[in-house]
């Protein structure tokens, strides 16, 4: 929300507006359309919801068709688009300024489950819930765990979402074995193919998996899966400092494992979580702890957790407690998962979603704390330790209203600039999109700008699509 | 070779050619330049020879500086480059018509083996069994596994390789972290990062990857590296029939025991390998063998294979054997492994690299054997069954000079349109080039091939990389 320079307000003039609406009533007959005035707010929003846009026509179309029915009668009048699935991005990509909001969270079906080739076609409001829920009923798993499971498939492809499993599996672009995408002219082509491997010409899947909406409209999605995996174990593991948890995560590595994910976070943090729940967290003599989880054969969990127990106990002084009892179990995470509500409900904060090279990890953490203090903001830092993804939340607190804009935007620039230096990156599974373009424009370089417009401008040659996000220019 | 319309060949005038030559002394002195007449012809073909193209200069470079200079001065005057490393391709991807050859073999230092962050980065010149001895001597292992050691990694980048190992680890596309790429224009710019994440912006590395020399040069890799398994154990699978292994493949996956690689070859093929090294292939009473590889820790690797044993002899007759002894595992493993060159001694042959869904392999190795029959052209088919990589010899044998090449391009031609029937593609991990390059356009969806073609001309817009070779105009 910070550091946000509000882009320029495209509106459309009543005439044209009017004739888009008509078009699309013949076009599009069985979608929804809402004219300005009376679009909800939520539907011009994310999922902070802080900052609402505006927009001229929103439009719910339900089949790839009337996507591209729509794109083409934006793109001959050079209408704005701005995509949305479930608005549940953290980041402003939904936030329209202007023009025209396609709504593809009505294209939501699953087309087919294929148990011989390991996949699924499905439609891109397909929610992450539904899929894994409707996956694992058969046997097969679909690996990404984003921990926003209201997101839809297609948002979870247009930001590449990552989540806690990566450490195994890796992010959502590993699992995309091929799109239907709808260009900003409304040309339908097909990226991809149900294939393991492919070297024919230039990736174009590639290109659109992480463009946050600004290349074209996803209309199909055919995802890898694999066999589910027989059993899952876990462990919490205590540590003196939050230093040395991390500096642990290579002592795990090296001990070759496998974990499917390794968490981290601090006592303080931990903290706000048990009172936001009212319940307490195992361990309590520790000050910093990871959370280990493996995969796989039931037989070979305990080796698994015994193996990561030696491992750690020969170089730490570790408290360390398999979660093998589900009440203990379903408690620890039950206080991880409300972190990010209990810091919802205790205020105005800034969501980051850092990541660095792993052997950097320990450095960012020291440097935050440094920067908290010099600036006086409360930051908590939770977060995938096995990949360096770094989330950070940043309290306002009782700062008052009008130092905080200034105060964060503050925070955050040498914050980026800190992680750039580290040679991480400003976005790790969230996006850029309009909340983090200011920082992302001032760290990129100037290279990698120009050849990315190049590119978009080739696509999205009027520059329709999230305009002034991420990027765009 | 087959189905080549030789592309027209750009020859500089003379003038213009010594101009360049002056520049490329003054601004790559430490460069090793030849003009025309005296390039050496292998260095202007692939690693089937066949086809010697003809180039105005070739220039063996051996710094990134260097790569931009050269295509500074190639920019401006809007010269064809052909880009070489180890010149082991198998598609004619260096076999130039014309203009520059830019060789970066020379750029082969080994920069830093991080152990802390599991990462290498390497210049493109170092060739994988360089890499892959050097890491593993560190306990450390980079899992891309193309069949050909002396190719160089910015090769196996530039292709996106794949090998055997694809089948539990992916391709070489999904340990590349970061590139230093030289534009055409001579911009040099870094993609990507050493985060295991990353959500900001257009994924411009992954474009790179599998571009084929078409987008600009490689000059600095960053890869990653993950421990190294402790131990490895094979077996080797008899089946009645090529059919009934193909299909195993299925009940291996849903057994899911994590295989490193699943090879297929039938007995009539193996007989080749052992006549050519004069050795005896166990199982000799089966008409087909699947060869499964596991690695991971040694004490789970037994029950692994006793699993993977259970799992085939409940649904199918077959000769089971670990591959335990080393002599015999030697055996097996060079039989197989001189296949490629057993073939090539037989004379002129063709080499395919189709790739389809895994459920569609079988019904592509019959549809195979129809071929054959019907066109009376021999086809040895073996390969990667675990991520449905077929590999096709088709042999010339005593079929006459004049009617080879029309005989070939027939079974071509069939042979590629029913791949994609399959919704397969006709280069799994070889590239396109130009010997592929007809039969890929024949069968590439108009509005995908567009679409590459205004990323490549957005980038190189006077279509100086790799002209007339995959998908560039």
């Amino acid at each position: 929300m910070s550091g946000l320079v509000a882009p320029e307000v495209t509106r459309l003039e009543p005439a044209a507006l009017s004739a888009l609406a008509e078009v699309l009533k013949v076009t599009c007959p069985q979608a929804t359309l809402v004219l300005g005035p009376e679009i909800e707010s939520k539907l011009l929003t994310d999922f902070i919801g802080a900052d609402v846009g505006c927009a001229d026509l929103y439009l719910k179309v339900g089949t790839a068709a009337e996507v591209s029915a729509a794109l083409k009668a934006a793109y001959v009048r050079k209408i704005p688009v701005t995509v949305r699935g479930a608005g549940t991005n953290l980041v402003g990509s939904t936030i329209p300024r202007g023009g025209l909001v396609l709504d593809v969270s009505g294209l939501n079906r699953v087309l087919e489950l294929d148990p011989d080739n390991r996949t699924i076609l499905v439609e891109p409001g397909v929610k992450l819930c539904d899929l894994q829920a409707l996956v694992e009923s058969k046997g097969l798993f679909y690996p990404p765990d984003p921990a926003e499971k209201q997101a839809t498939i297609g948002g979870n492809i247009a930001t590449n979402a990552g989540g806690m499993r990566a450490v195994k599996y890796g992010v959502t672009r590993d699992f995309v074995l091929a799109l239907e995408v709808v260009l900003p002219d409304g040309t339908v082509l097909e990226l991809g193919s149900p294939c393991l491997k492919d070297a024919t010409g230039l990736n174009l899947k590639h290109l659109f998996i992480g463009s946050e909406g600004s290349l074209g409209v996803i209309t199909k999605c055919l995802l890898r899966l694999i066999a589910k995996p027989e059993a899952t174990a876990h462990a919490l593991i205590g540590f003196a400092s939050l230093a040395q948890g991390i500096s642990a995560v290579n002592t795990l590595y090296a001990a070759n494992l496998a974990p499917t994910a390794i968490e981290f976070v601090e006592k303080k943090v931990i903290a706000l979580g048990e009172q936001f729940i009212q319940a307490d967290f195992p361990l309590p003599e520790y000050q910093a702890y990871l959370i280990v989880t493996f995969d796989g054969k039931a037989d070979e969990l305990s080796a698994k957790l015994a193996a990561c127990q030696d491992a750690l106990q020969a170089q730490y002084e570790v408290g360390f407690l398999p979660l093998t009892e589900p009440e203990v179990a379903s408690r620890v995470w039950t206080i991880r998962a409300a972190l990010a509500k209990a810091v919802q409900a205790s205020g105005i904060w800034e969501p980051v979603d850092t990541v660095v090279p792993l052997k950097s990890i320990a450095t960012l953490i020291d440097d935050i704390a440094q920067l908290s203090a010099q600036e006086e903001v409360r930051i908590l830092a939770f977060g995938h330790a096995g990949d360096g993804n770094v989330h950070l939340c940043i309290l306002k607190d009782d700062i008052p209203e009008a130092q905080w804009p200034k105060r964060l935007e503050r925070v955050l620039s040498q914050l980026y600039a800190r992680v750039y230096q580290l040679h991480g990156k400003i976005a790790a599974e969230h996006g850029v999109g309009r909340h983090k373009r200011q920082y992302f424009l001032e760290q990129v370089s100037p290279a990698e700008l120009k050849l990315m417009r190049l590119i978009k401008n080739s696509i999205d040659p009027y520059h329709m699509f999230n305009r002034s996000s991420g990027y765009a220019e």
